[in-house]
């Protein structure tokens, strides 16, 4: 749905809508059983309620389209992902609550080890601890830009961010990042004219910072990427007239949000605190989203029965969340990472809504191949917020 | 699909569409039974053919958007709803057999009871009877205005319909009813500066009628909403070739049908004339759409059991309409009308095609869920017509 349409169908009213996303939560038949990382978890509550829910399977971005992290969470934040698009260096400085200005140009970072001709022998300078990476910030931060001023904030392990503020600069820069190893960092090149003042700001940048890192081991080197500034996107809580707020103990998604205007709340790193975060702020919101990030990271690692165990322990956590009764109770997923594939994937993802408007289906479980025979059949996951505002009575009715 | 696309591929032939639509056909659950409406229902008739056709379900506007009756209808017409939109007072004058001219402002008019501070005390003036309203009518009509024409036609109860006619007449103005009662009527204001001319026509119009309506009750004061000007529509039988009829008992849907460019037969009030209608003009066109209201009216009311009673109804008919021998006909719905909902809601509609060229699909039964096995799925109702016409054999091939 256009958002335009979206905020003047949007009406207010005293209901609650939770929003759980699972990262990664679909996934792919194991050879052996045949049975996916859903099927083969033991998910009592999720299958009980996806019984008496309207399910159907969610496609994130379009059909075969491995989404990203920040598409997949855009879309069932109700955004376009084909249009409103989202670069990596933003959604890095989002992430660790960096107070990004509109006209800031921001790009991640990654530490690296390079060989005595300078070519590159480790893209993670050994995953050295985030400790290090910030004692390594907090000296680079002190290089002098003609004409911008320099950010440079440590992440998680290798991993920086740089952040350029100043008149006039551009995203329009090429990554430093040549993506393998036995080669040399590449230049800083502009990828239009408009970014030619920029590339050199990062080049003078990239200069300091080799000579200040120089003969430090393992982390002699660095790469970026991901130039960005942020994007001009539609206020959530404005568009929907929700009183939004996002609960994530992982940065990216806790940054996503922000993006889209919600309220970030502080919380804990473990799933437990998320939900006692959930629990402390339920009567401010309208909106809550909930990121629950286990699945993701063990999808990732091709880890089968790993992402299983991630599932069961969702499960676990599932009459928690019922108990706050909301009026619409989602449980979606941002992409599929099937363990098989030890990544993203494209393929549609589970989705269930629970409200007292659901309509009945012969779903009578939470997995791919039960999702199937949903209501909702397969969609975009970009209707999702759509679907939760009419569950919710929170959409007029369009035309007379 | 595009409406140039349709009338590129329409070709002719003597086959014979009926489309009927049964108003607020999908229902939900009923809560103690989880059985929706049509569900609970015995429908013989209609489960037989059901099995017999393709089925599937129908998206009327998009995901969570709730239609009033225009959009629902003009998708089923092949009208994309978003982007032809008819103002509440075209509908009214159109439904009214009103003969609208492309440059006319229709409002819909609601008498209403002041107090005598003019604050309004009853939004209906006690629904005062149709042959009052029509009596209020004649009196406000001999109103002379100052360059326009006005027409006030009577509608029902207590609505009524205005209509400005004359050079550089505007639809941008806001309704004059405030929505509440406590306060009085709003002054009559324009919502961009073309509008300004007409409000001035409609103060005066406003001013005049009140000192007519003076000392009157119930009906001492009028309110305007839904000021609009006929869309600029395509020509439904010109686009796709069919000699096209409407029939039906109620003001809105003919004239939703006349503003497609469908022949309005005269019809009697109930649907057994409906169907006589029908078959007395069976062989003078190729399409005929025959409206079903009683399952809205009494979703709209809330009322469970008699919309059972009014889908059963309409399956004791649907052997008539079967004998017509028509080459494709569909049962399809505008939206749907729970009765837990006591409203439209967004819900998708059932849908059935029955032809010589509809594929087998394992929906054996015309319900909400059933459906849902159909072979066309879940779409966008604004897709029945181009499936209709190719099951038809009357859309040519594309391409070479």
């Amino acid at each position: 749905m256009d958002l335009d349409l979206a905020r003047q169908l949007a009406i207010q009213n005293d209901t609650k809508i939770l929003l759980a996303v699972i990262d990664g939560l679909g996934g792919l038949p194991h050879p052996e059983t045949a049975r996916s990382e859903l099927e083969a978890a033991d998910t009592p509550h999720l299958d009980r309620l996806a019984a008496e829910s309207a399910c159907g399977l969610t496609i994130p971005v379009a059909h075969g389209v491995t989404p990203g992290s920040g598409p997949g969470h855009l879309a069932l934040f109700g955004y376009d992902p084909l249009r409103y698009t989202v670069g990596r260096g933003v959604l890095e400085a989002l992430g660790i609550d960096f107070d990004l200005q509109p006209e800031d140009v921001a790009a991640r970072g990654n530490f690296c080890t390079l060989d005595q001709q300078g070519r590159i022998i480790d893209r993670r300078a050994g995953r050295i601890a985030t400790e290090q990476t910030a004692a390594l910030c907090d000296e680079l931060r002190t290089i002098e830009l003609s004409g911008a001023q320099l950010f440079v904030e440590p992440v998680r392990e290798h991993r920086f961010v740089v952040v350029l503020r100043g008149d006039g600069l551009s995203d329009q820069l090429a990554e430093t990042d040549p993506q393998r190893e036995g080669v040399p960092p590449l230049e800083a090149k502009a990828l239009s004219p408009e970014g030619e003042a920029t590339a050199e700001l990062v080049r003078e940048f990239v200069s300091a910072a080799r000579k200040r890192l120089e003969g430090r081991q393992p982390a002699n080197g660095l790469m970026l990427r991901g130039f960005a500034k942020q994007p001009q996107m539609p206020c959530f809580p404005e568009v929907f007239s929700l009183r939004a707020g996002a609960i994530a103990a992982y940065p990216m998604y806790r940054g996503l949000a922000k993006l889209a205007g919600m309220t970030v709340l502080e919380t804990g790193s473990t799933f437990e605190e998320e939900i006692a975060t959930l629990q402390a702020h339920w009567d401010a919101f309208d909106f809550l989203f909930l990121h629950y990030k286990a699945a993701d990271a063990a999808g990732e690692d091709g880890d089968f029965e790993r992402k299983m165990a991630a599932l069961e322990a969702f499960d676990k956590s599932l009459p928690a969340l019922q108990e706050l009764g909301a009026d619409v109770l989602m449980i979606a997923g941002d992409h599929s990472t099937p363990a098989l594939v030890a990544g993203h994937s494209w393929h549609p993802v589970p989705f269930l809504l629970s409200s007292k408007l659901s309509r009945a289906d012969d779903c009578d479980a939470f997995n791919e191949r039960a999702c199937l025979r949903g209501g909702f059949g397969t969609f975009p996951a970009v209707e999702v917020m759509p679907l939760a505002m009419a569950h919710a009575g929170r959409f007029a009715k369009y035309g007379a």
